[in-house]
């Protein structure tokens, strides 16, 4: 979001409750080519410039497996966020909408989720397509894709159930 | 994952750092039929039963046009989960693999996402379809699903990048 952090004509700030219902640990961290909010992508693309996420120790064992699927979902930290605004204007335009009907980076848990192109593992270090977040950013999870993946565990009673 | 917290033959735990490097607050409450983890799914279903979603104050006014996304992408904390295993052997059959390489709930910051179907939106409460979470489970975000999500704010230099 192209802002340094004020507010907009017709957003609407909050009083949040502290943040303190649970704490994160950053794992490692992302290296893009943007250093700026104002070149960043809106979103990333497949077919974007590669990024390199570094996994902090002792999290390194964690990566085996990973190799194996095309695709990761990544969790990270939009450390440079607000947190308080619950209605938002991204086009600045006097309109505004809530922020759970957006994927702005500004969220009371400013955590961006992307879908990335798995291109090499190297010991503690992925290369990847289809980031949008600036350089240094704080990473929280690597996952596969959801739909790469096929649980490991044996079924459950929920795994059957459909309907109300 | 079907265990009170024991370890099994195979897995790896580590001591990990204090989890103080950022802090989260519960934004609401989900709600499932499933209050055992032996009984909820793997994974959800779409075809699944419905969830309900209750967001708390302040943050309801940010619901404000969620219900124009056929599909929510929904971010939750699994409240019950060890954070300290960097291998794990899921089927509990002697073979372990990295924690980056699978979706259990234990990971070093226990966050899970969902692509959930959302039926229908009254106040603060969201009634969704496609979670997998045990009753009671925080919130800690919404978002529209991705697939169906167009940025409004005018593009950036990064949206346009592509290449190494």
């Amino acid at each position: 979001m192209v802002r340094e952090n004020e507010i907009r004509p017709s957003e609407v700030a909050v009083e949040p409750p502290p943040a303190t219902d649970a704490g994160l640990v950053f794992i490692g961290r992302i290296y893009s080519p943007w250093t700026s909010r104002l070149k960043a992508p809106r979103q990333g693309r497949q077919d974007g410039p590669l990024c390199r996420i570094e996994i902090f120790d002792p999290w390194v064992p964690a990566l085996d497996g990973i190799g194996r699927f095309e695709r990761l979902e990544v969790l990270y930290w939009l450390h440079l966020s607000r947190r308080d605004l619950v209605r938002q204007s991204p086009a600045n335009d006097g309109s505004a909408r809530g922020t759970f009907a957006l994927r702005s980076p500004v969220r009371p848990n400013p955590i961006g989720t992307s879908i990335v192109s798995l291109v090499e593992v190297n010991g503690p270090v992925l290369l990847v397509r289809g980031l949008d977040c600036l350089d240094g950013t704080p990473l929280l999870d690597l996952k596969p894709d959801r739909t790469l993946f096929t649980p490991i565990a044996p079924p459950q009673p929920g795994d059957f159930e459909t309907g109300d």
